[in-house]
């Protein structure tokens, strides 16, 4: 029978998760990957590396769900307890698993390291429990089953998580229970603030049919709206999404979950053209997040970081009596800065930013300026944050002027 | 009375946090934020925008921890609906809050741009919450007492929620419960990695009393130690502290939590010195971790971005030669890079750096360079992960050699 309500807890254990020393993208992953098959996550909890708390956690998540993910504290130290409490709490023993015991023996073998006997004891198993075989590591994952729910302990280390997850708990999941599907699509824009888009919004929110959501997902200069679809017909919520891009066509960067920057690099490789970045304030962040892109090397040259007016002046060129009139933060020197950038770089397209970003003897004020050969544009803009939030700010506000420029 | 255990559970909201789109960095700062004080997090859990969930997350949290900080959902858009539902879960009703009111209204004029209906339903508070002014945003905090547990409600957006916390959270938790006394010291080290630093431990580790506990944050290229005492006296803690120091003297970056790009401008600053940046392969990065640093303008003249060999040579003059001789990744050009950089800048060091980020034909290598009007040097580091990982282990790895050069 279809179930539209197959609720998932990932369950993560570690004493660094709790004091805050690890950051969990494993979680973030897991549901990615299990949303697609309709499996909701209804919730998310971190415990630490304590018997109580952790049985405490699998009493109450079992009331809550059908599916547990429980990753983290599998390892060979003495902080991790997961196996053996588990082992308990299902009402089993450990007993060695020889394929495993054999796996773990190669592994070692083959990397020419000593094998300590904590190693060994990772073959170690609950006879309660299906192994899942860890190709890519020593530490095996386990499937128990409980009253048709399914709990599934995994490795802590990101990349096996993800192959166990991906070889084995997916197609035990999708045989096991026959869900909802669900559908996601996002847009990408730029330049307006939440409030502002979701008020040009209210009539095409008002008018979603009830399995179709809205959400808002902003960053600093950026917003992502996602339509998700909830046993729908692709074609009804492609209309859907059709509609939500043709109301933000003026502001949207790209119908698909893009970075930026990443789709700066796609226009700029399909063009065949090039850049070059010339920054002041925003001391190489722009560039950074240009480069941060693999394979941009093809469209970026490169830059300067201008930082001081020595620098602008010697290595940028910029003419000594336009800083003098007009100082190193305004519309004169963002131009220079862009068609200087442009000339010594011999790019298709020049990106220049000078300005202020924190609030001292002077506003906030910040100057961007675009060069190509036949064109010249500056914008000012006044990030109202503090220093590190108005770089991220300006530097976003500057790749999504630069995208207009190139497009245009 | 003084209790030694203080528990708090985090609760975060909002869907996108569940289907993985949004990356939870909220709870590790509160976590790290509240240890100081004796407050121990008991668990983190994350839930969705549904009434149900955070009101059943309430009633369970309520009963296993003495602080509930909930982050996110208060924005001015439709699917927030945290407030209202805390406003009922407590009793209360909203009203409006004339100082908040004011406080948005200004916000939005300061920055020329129209309020919408949505931004004034900011200021509507719940009559039974103390209200946490929030200075850089428009979502109040807010503070609800029951049976002398505390439950803050603070807005999603990081330095908001930084802002609400450090201003008003932590003075109102530490008037509200007497824990034990926390007193911590963090030594910076860098170079070394955590199980090495820990071997040269393991005599120290043994020798510390019960009540002084030594905890590792490792980051990419960088090692924090941190002692905490727990009811100690502080000369007590300072003895061992020392003894730290000395363990480690070889590679302390600094004898407190600071960053080692603000301890670089510390360094360059008190001896009057200046330092410019030829980055290739980290595009940016190196540059713009100097100038997050307020005040950086007086030290970092600023550099050249190399990405394409063609900066190199005519941007930066490296030899076309030595190009196509040793490659644009060798330490024949690293070491031209840094030279052409300390020239062109007339500065007292320059840092290069040029290199693979990613695996692919070539093996990862980098080759960083450094530069004085007496000395060059160069080092190769082979950093072993993916391209993001790889830029900034690399980075920190350029900054700490180039902080002993210049302490040279």
């Amino acid at each position: 029978m279809k179930r539209n309500d197959v609720y998932c807890t990932i369950i993560t254990i570690g004493d660094e998760l709790l004091i805050g020393q690890t950051i969990d993208t494993n979680s973030a992953w897991i549901a990615q990957t299990l949303n697609p098959l309709g499996i909701q996550i209804k919730r998310r909890v971190a415990i630490g590396d304590c018997k109580a708390d952790i049985e405490y956690a699998l009493d109450e998540e079992l009331k809550l769900s059908d599916i547990i993910i429980i990753t983290g504290g599998l390892g060979p130290t003495a902080d991790d307890i997961t196996k053996p409490l588990l082992c308990a709490y299902f009402g089993g023993k450990l007993i060695m698993n020889e394929l495993v015991k054999a796996h773990v023996q190669h592994f070692f073998a083959k990397r020419n390291r000593p094998m300590l006997e904590s190693n060994t004891n990772q073959a170690m198993v609950p006879d309660v429990c299906e192994v899942l075989f860890n190709d890519v590591g020593t530490a095996p994952g386990m499937l128990f089953r409980k009253n048709d729910k399914l709990i599934f302990s995994l490795p802590g280390v990101p990349f096996e998580m993800k192959h166990i997850t991906t070889k084995h708990l997916l197609p035990i999941i999708q045989s096991h229970f026959v869900t909802n599907n669900f559908i996601h699509r996002t847009i990408v824009t730029a330049g307006e603030g939440e409030s502002f888009v979701a008020n040009r919004l209210i009539d095409f929110e008002k008018n979603l049919p009830h399995n179709i959501k809205l959400a808002y997902l902003p960053k600093l200069g950026i917003l992502k709206l996602r339509l998700t679809g909830i046993d729908i017909d692709e074609n009804e919520l492609d209309r859907k999404f059709n509609d939500l891009q043709e109301l933000l066509a003026d502001i949207m960067v790209a119908a698909e979950d893009i970075e930026l920057e990443k789709q700066i690099g796609i226009i700029l490789k399909n063009k065949g053209e090039s850049i070059a970045i010339a920054e002041s304030c925003t001391g190489g962040l722009i560039s950074s997040m240009i480069t941060s892109i693999s394979g941009s090397s093809a469209y970026f040259k490169g830059g300067v970081i201008a930082y001081q007016n020595e620098t602008k002046l010697e290595l940028l060129g910029v003419n000594t009596k336009t800083l003098q009139t007009y100082s190193a933060v305004s519309k004169e020197v963002a131009i220079e800065m862009a068609n200087q950038c442009l000339q010594k770089m011999n790019t298709t397209y020049a990106l220049s930013i000078t300005g202020y970003l924190e609030q001292g003897e002077c506003d906030n004020e910040v100057w961007i300026g675009l060069a190509s050969a036949t064109q010249t544009l500056t914008f000012k803009i006044s990030p109202p944050y503090n220093r590190q939030k108005n770089a991220v700010l300006a530097s976003n506000t500057a790749l999504n002027l630069l995208r207009k420029f190139i497009l245009k």
